[in-house]
C-alpha cells in the first residue's frame, strides 16, 4: 500500500497511515464505454487507489427518454457531492434537439480548462513524430460552443463567438499554472487576432499581462492557422499550448492523431468545483460489447483524476506500469500491426488490464519514468483564478439594426433608413454605413459585391447639428418604433458602445 | 509561340494566329513581394504569356497614407476593368484600426472561393508526406471573417459567425465543378454541425443537396476536428476538400507546410466577376530587397491566373518548366538543405527565373506533366451559382435580449424580467429562460456555474392564456420599451422566428 500524501517521494511502508477514500462519480457511458471503465476500475483497485465510486446514467438511453441534455437531474446530484467524474464516452443520437453532453456537463459545472496530454510512444507505436510531448490547454467553456445560433433571414444563419475575460484570464492563468507544477518550459498562445482583433485580440492581450507573472516559463504566440501547420510538421518544438475553444479543438485533435494512436489519450477537464476525467476517443459502437477496445486512454485519464485528488503516488504507480505494458509488446487489436514489438497475440479490454496490473510496481525500460507530486494544498486557493475589475465608463453611442430584405439594393435602402434616421426628433441619428456579411455597400458600394437579404445598418447619435452624441436606450427603442412604422422587418440589434472613450466595435469592411 | 486557345493540345506551329492580350492588374505589394513580381514576370513574358499589365499600390504604404483600407479608391477602377489581379503578398502595419486587405478584396469583389493547391515534391523538398496531391476548396466570404465584432459588456466581446445559403451553394458548386474540371475523384466536406447545427448544418445539408448532381465524383463529411487530424497524418487520402472560411483557413496552412515548403504555392480566389493570384506566403520583410526570395509560390499563382484567362498553354509550359527546375536541384536560399539534388549554390530570384526561362519547353522527368485545358467558354454561364428560393413563411415567435449587468443573480434578473415582461398589456411575453454564455442559469441553474456581466434572457410571446402567439416588430418595441423604464441595460436582440413552422434558434445548453 502507498501512501498517496507523499507524492512518491517516500518508499511504501508495511503499515502506513490508511488513507480516508474519495467518493468519484462514475459513468459506463455506451458503446465501449462499460468495457473500458470496468478494466480501468480494476486497474485503480489493484494499485491501491482509495475511491468510493457512485455510479450515474448518461447518454444515449437518457437521450431517447426524452431528456434533451442526456443526463438526469439526479445525476447532477452526485456530480456537486463528489466533484470528481471519471466518465466513459457517450453516443449523442443522431437527429436534433439533443444537445451535446459533454458542452452541457463542461459549462453547467464550469469547467474552464480541457488539458490533453499529447504524447508519441515511439518505437512502440508507429507515428512520423518520434519525439512529441505537449499538453494543450483548451478554453472549454465560450467560444462558438455557447451554441447560440438564430436562423435570421431566408438565407442567413448566425451563431454567436463570445469570448470574455474572465474565460480568458482563468485558462491562460491555468496553462501557466500548469506549466509550473509540471516543470514544463514554455507556453505557446495561438490565436486569430489578426482577424477577429477584438475577440481573439483580448484572449492574446491576456496572455501577455499574465506571462509576466511566470518569468521562468518561454512564452510566444501563433496566429492559430501557422500554429497549427508549425505544430502538424514539427510538433516537438512545443511544450504548452494555451488557446481559444474552437482551435483547441482542432489541434487537440490533429496532436492526438498525430502521436499515432487516439486510442491512447486521456483528458482533463478542470473547474473550480468539479473536474471530469475522460478518454480523448468516442464511443466506438462498432466493436463495442467485443471485449476488445484499448481502454488505455481511460485508464490515463483515471491517473491525472488521481494526480488530482492527491493520490500521486498511486498515479504514478499506474502510469508507470501502463508504460512498461505497452514496452513489452502488450497490444490491444487497435494497435497490432502497429510500431515494434507487439506480442503476436491481440489483448482483450480485461487481459489487457490484467498485463497493466501484473507490471504495478515496475517502471518502463526506455521510457522516462512518471513521477507525479501531490500539488501544495493550498495552490488552487492561493490566489482567486479571476477578481472582477472596477466597471468602465460605458457610453452608447449608435446601434447596429441588421434588417431582413430580400431584392432590394443598398441605395434603396439607405434612401428609406436616411429619413426615418431622423424622425420623429431632431436629436436623433444618422445611417453610417450598410454592410452584407461584413462588407460595406452603402455608401459607396461596388456593383460587384455579392448582397444577401441580411443588412447591417448602422445608426450613430447624432445631435441636431450632427454632431456625435451620447445615446439612451430609450433612443435606440424609438429608432427601432420608426423602422416598424415604416414597415421594416428589423431582425435584431447590436449597442454601439464606448468603454471608458475606446470604441467597442469593428469598422465595417471596406470602411 | 502558343496559340492559347488550344490549350495544349495542338503544337506550335511557325505563324499561329496572333492571340489577343489580356489585361490584368498587377500589384508589387510589400517585403520581398516586388522581388518576386519581377522574377515571375519575367517567366510569364518569356513563356509568351500574352498579358497587358496595370500596376496598382496596395498594402503599408497606402495603409499609412490614412486608408485604414489599404486600397486606393482608383485601384477598385483596375481590378473592375481587368478583372485579374495578380497580387504580391503585403504588409498589414501594427495596430488597431487596419482591415485586412486580402479580406476586403475577397469580399468586395466577391472572391467567394479561396482555391488552394497542395502538393509534395518528393524527393527534392524533404517532407515527411511524400505522395500528397489534394486541393482545398475554402470559402471566402462569410463565417467570422465578416468581422462583426462588438464589445457588449465590461467582460465579454462578441464576433458574428455569418453562413448564408448563397455562400454554401456557391462553394459547394465551385469544389464540384473543380473536381470534374481537373479529373479529381472525390470531394471532401468538413464542417463542425455537432456543435453548430444551424450554420455548419446547413453548409453540411447543402453539400449533402449538391452532391447527387455529380455521380462521378466521391463524396464524404468529416467533422473538421477529426478532418484535420486525417489530413495532418494520412493526406494522400484526401483529393478536394470543400469548407467553410475558418476552418479552410487552418487546414490550407497545415496542408502547405506539411508539404514541405510554404514557399512553393500559389492559390486562386474566384469570383463571379473578378479573380486574384497569389503566393499563400507573406512578404518576409526580414529578407525583403536582398533578391533572395523563392518566386515559386506567385510564378505557380500566375500559373493558375493563365488557366484561369485560357491561355492554358502557355501555363502548362510554365508549370512544366518549373518541375523541371526543381527537379534540377535549382534551389533558391529557402530550400537549400532540402531534400535530394539540389546545385551546391542558392539561387537568387531573378537566376531562379531565368533557369526556369531556359527550361521552358522542357517536362519534368520525375513528376507527372501537367497539361491544362482551357475550360469551354460557357461552362461558368451555363447554370447560375445561385438561385434564390421563394421566401419561407417566417413568422416572430419570440425575442432574445441581452441584459449587461454585473453582480445580480439570474434568479433576481429573473424575478424583475418576468413582470416586466406581461406589461403594459395582458398578450405580453414569457420569460422562458436565461443563459450566461449559452449555458442555462434561470429556471433551475446550478450555483457552479460560472456568470459573466452578459445575460441572454428569452422571451416567448404568449397570449392572455399563457398560449404561444405570433408576435410583431412592434410587440418586440413595446417589451424593450418596458425594460428601459426598469432601468435594464439592454444591449442586443435576436429575434426568434420560425421559418414554414421550423425553429430557426438553438435552445440554450442544459434546456
Amino acid at each position: 500500500m502507498i501512501n498517496q500524501h507523499t507524492g512518491g517521494i517516500f518508499q511504501t511502508s508495511e503499515n502506513p497511515p490508511m488513507p480516508q477514500k474519495t467518493p468519484i462519480t462514475v459513468a459506463y457511458g455506451d458503446g465501449i464505454g462499460p468495457e473500458i471503465m470496468q478494466a480501468t476500475l480494476k486497474v485503480l483497485e489493484a494499485a491501491g487507489a482509495q475511491l468510493v465510486p457512485e455510479v450515474i446514467e448518461i447518454g444515449e438511453q437518457v437521450y431517447l427518454s426524452g431528456n434533451t441534455a442526456g443526463i438526469a437531474p439526479a445525476s447532477w446530484a452526485s456530480l456537486r457531492r463528489t466533484k470528481v467524474f471519471l466518465k466513459s464516452p457517450i453516443t449523442t443520437p443522431q437527429g436534433g434537439g439533443y444537445k451535446s453532453l459533454n458542452v452541457t456537463i463542461r459549462k453547467t459545472l464550469g469547467l474552464y480548462a480541457n488539458v490533453r496530454p499529447c504524447v508519441s510512444y515511439h518505437p512502440f507505436v508507429a507515428t512520423k513524430h518520434p519525439t512529441m510531448d505537449l499538453v494543450i490547454v483548451r478554453e472549454n467553456e465560450e467560444d462558438l460552443y455557447a451554441g447560440i445560433e438564430h436562423r435570421q433571414t431566408d438565407e442567413v444563419y448566425q451563431c454567436l463567438k463570445l469570448i470574455t475575460r474572465p474565460g480568458c484570464e482563468k485558462i491562460v492563468r491555468y496553462a501557466f499554472e500548469y506549466a509550473r507544477a509540471h516543470d514544463r518550459k514554455k507556453v505557446t498562445c495561438m490565436t486569430k487576432d489578426n482577424i477577429m482583433k477584438m475577440c481573439d485580440g483580448l484572449f492574446h492581450k491576456v496572455f501577455d499581462e499574465i506571462k509576466v507573472e511566470y518569468p521562468e516559463i518561454d512564452s510566444e504566440h501563433y496566429i492559430i492557422d501557422i500554429g497549427a501547420a508549425r505544430l502538424a510538421t514539427r510538433p516537438e518544438r512545443f511544450d504548452v499550448i494555451v488557446t481559444l475553444n474552437l482551435y483547441g479543438d482542432i489541434i487537440s485533435d490533429i496532436a492526438a492523431e498525430m502521436t499515432g494512436s487516439v486510442g491512447l489519450a486521456g483528458s482533463a477537464n478542470i473547474g473550480e468545483h468539479v473536474a471530469m476525467f475522460e478518454a480523448i476517443h468516442g464511443s466506438a459502437p462498432d466493436i463495442a460489447g467485443k471485449g476488445i477496445a484499448n481502454p488505455s486512454g481511460l485508464l490515463l485519464g483515471a491517473v491525472m483524476m488521481l494526480v488530482h485528488i492527491r493520490q500521486s503516488a498511486v498515479a504514478s504507480k499506474i502510469h508507470n506500469a501502463w508504460l512498461r505494458t505497452i514496452e513489452d509488446g502488450v497490444f490491444t487489436a487497435d494497435l497490432l500491426g502497429q510500431g515494434q514489438a507487439a506480442i503476436g497475440r491481440p489483448f482483450g479490454s480485461m487481459d489487457f488490464a490484467d498485463a497493466v496490473i501484473e507490471r504495478l510496481g515496475q517502471n518502463p525500460k526506455k521510457f522516462k519514468t512518471v513521477s507525479y507530486e501531490d500539488a501544495p494544498q493550498t495552490r488552487e486557493t492561493q490566489r482567486p483564478l479571476y477578481v472582477r475589475a472596477a466597471p468602465a465608463k460605458k457610453e452608447i453611442v449608435g446601434v447596429d439594426v441588421f434588417v431582413h430584405a430580400a431584392d432590394v439594393t443598398a441605395d434603396f435602402l439607405a434612401g428609406r433608413l436616411v429619413t426615418l434616421a431622423h424622425q420623429p426628433r431632431p436629436a436623433g441619428f444618422k445611417l453610417q454605413m450598410i454592410t452584407n456579411r461584413g462588407v460595406k455597400v452603402w455608401p459607396g458600394g461596388f456593383p460587384e459585391t455579392f448582397c444577401t437579404d441580411h443588412w447591417r445598418c448602422r445608426f450613430l447619435g447624432v445631435d441636431s447639428a450632427d454632431a456625435p452624441r451620447s445615446v439612451t436606450h430609450s433612443d435606440v427603442v424609438d429608432l427601432l418604433h420608426n423602422l416598424v412604422s415604416d414597415g421594416l422587418d428589423f431582425i435584431k440589434t447590436e449597442h454601439l458602445c464606448s468603454f471608458d472613450g475606446e470604441a467597442g466595435y469593428a469598422l465595417g469592411q471596406g470602411q
